[in-house]
């Protein structure tokens, strides 16, 4: 069953029911705008991942400033987004099996339409599934810059892959995806920029050894919120893929710049809204929101603005807060603002957004694509 | 938007689309029928709970076996199993906030339902709130036996607690909560013991205190699947609260048993089943389940019957496995079946059970609750 929303517009905050996914509106749009001036700067284009926030309105907030269309990791994301409305989707992952590749083509009548590719097996069923739709598919292919996960080897390997897209009559070549996931959270500058110079340097190579051959790259493609604008002065990338920029979370605020300084670029705008359920332990305080409501993967959520309060535990359905010695427990039934570690997995676990400016609830979004696994 | 159904009945398990979150029925069927002879044998009611299953179908099939009744954490749940036609319902936790006390006060009028409680604040408010819906409302006192999260500490505090919830007149005394839920999980028996003779000291204590005024436990509940032979044993508890004996995951899996051996008395019948979606890696294999799929809290998932593959990271929609030096790769398109480490978490991320039994797809449930966080 789809969930109830939390709120209706109108209501103040504190009057939000718990747990509920919050976003700033304010912070949210700034980030936005920020992200978009950066791009405007250096002429390089924005192509979103809609991984991160799985809804068709941010998707279009996103493309009104400038973004040239969507990154999605799954067929059903794509599908989501596609039905929203969003031109142009890049599904920056490699999509196997039968059913998903003709859920794929088929969206190629609908929207403008891409896939990655990292094996000629893979090529070949793409093909098939475009020729039986009678579509033309544009893949681009992956290729392994570091992450040891997709991709197949810059240079030759990534030519051979895109002579052979090239060479099906329903397929088109479309370039690379060239992306280093962990290198978003190397937390110096120092790291993140020798990371992402053996990027660039792999991917500029196979670039010019794909002109070579007579093949051009539509779009280079890759970075994230850790380490975009490395990529985007590298001179080969053409496309930028960053998600978590427009809501930020715990783990990407610890990221630092050259002064050793947090990068403090963007602001938090996405929360997690939750109740003080239990306050019967002298010095704690148990929330209503445990991993169930925020992802741990990346580290436990942060309260905010509340530097006496550390979330310290997290099981299913609670979380637990230790207070600062001398420090004035929350009350109970108080709520809290929690800041997720990971955004796009905490993202994952709720139905609606309720996008809260002034202290009062605006708007209710779904998260259109919560659960769109396959 | 819900999800549509990863598979149809009767398709082969391989031609389910992925991820997918698989019950093996033969063995899920057997561990209902082995908690439910260990019940019988011991006297001891199961109210199973509900927060691993999050499906009136299953609590159907647990309460024709014998079980009394289901818990749940939140109202949520609640609501989905009452509407599902459950007719006794406990909800193992405090509940805080107007809203879902209104919630709860209606369920009343539909099904036999119970609630927590470890504050007298939060007494009067569910007083309140029954005596607005006109109906009389069950409450347990939630003892802390050691968990260190919710609850009044064991004898005065309950006894005080109690007798304020019998007083009000909407409002009727239905024993306690004693629930340890960090003693599930430690690994050796010895350990398991300890911990769980010191609560069940605490909670007998805590019942004579309570009948030296007058006012007798209709429950006495608590105990999971790591515990509950001992929680049994103890001639305190009259009902057990284990939930994941159902499916089982790797993490209760590593508990050992007197000899040191694993305890073995249920076994895995819920997977996620998942493709290999890139094989461009020597040594690597890529699966499509990464941590939007299967929970990674309580460790990584386990390669059923490949013992050749582990896994060794998770991304969002990544999951990587690193095969066995000397071991085949699997092929790309291959389809695994995972043991999830922490099944709760796990089901409640998508939005259908497939049923498999003899390598078929027999039944789709729906995950009712999932994502009933409210």
């Amino acid at each position: 069953m789809l969930q109830t929303p939390p709120a209706r517009i109108g209501m103040a905050e504190h009057e939000i029911d718990t747990p509920a996914l919050l976003i700033d509106l304010d912070a949210f749009e700034a980030n936005l705008d920020i992200m978009a001036g950066l791009m405007r700067d250096c002429g390089v284009k924005l192509r979103a991942h809609a991984k991160t926030h799985k809804s068709p309105v941010i998707a279009h907030l996103q493309m009104a400033r400038g973004a040239v269309g969507q990154c999605v990791q799954k067929v059903g994301e794509a599908e989501i987004l596609a039905w929203g409305g969003v031109s142009d989707i890049l599904v920056s992952n490699e999509v196997v099996g039968a059913d998903k590749l003709a859920r794929l083509a088929a969206l190629a009548r609908i929207t403008r339409i891409a896939v990655c590719a990292d094996d000629a097996k893979q090529v070949a069923a793409l093909g098939e599934a475009a020729a039986h739709a009678g579509v033309l598919l544009r893949v681009l292919v992956e290729i392994d810059v570091g992450a040891g996960r997709c991709g197949v080897k810059p240079g030759g390997a990534a030519v051979e892959l895109a002579q052979q897209i090239e060479a099906h009559p329903h397929l088109r070549f479309g370039g690379l995806q060239a992306y280093h996931g962990s290198a978003q959270h190397l937390r110096t500058l120092t790291e993140r920029t020798a990371a992402i110079t053996a990027v660039s340097d792999n991917t500029r190579r196979t670039v010019e050894q794909l002109r070579q051959v007579g093949l051009e790259c539509d779009i280079v493609g890759g970075a994230g919120t850790g380490t975009f604008e490395l990529e985007a002065a590298s001179g080969v990338f053409t496309e930028i893929q960053a998600g978590s920029y427009c809501f930020m979370d715990a783990d990407y605020a610890a990221n630092l710049d050259a002064t050793g300084k947090p990068v403090s670029r963007f602001g938090h705008s996405l929360f997690v809204l939750s109740t003080v359920m239990s306050a019967a332990q002298p010095g704690v305080a148990v929330l209503d929101a445990g991993h169930k409501a925020v992802a741990v993967d990346s580290g436990y959520p942060v309260v905010w603005q509340r530097s006496e309060l550390r979330y310290v535990g997290a099981s299913d359905e609670h979380g637990t807060l230790r207070v600062a010695e001398a420090a004035a427990s929350p009350a109970l039934g108080e709520k809290l603002r929690l800041v997720p570690g990971h955004c796009d997995p905490t993202v994952d676990r709720f139905d609606w957004y309720v996008g809260v400016r002034g202290g009062r609830v605006e708007c209710l979004w779904p998260v259109a694509a919560r659960g769109a696994l396959r």
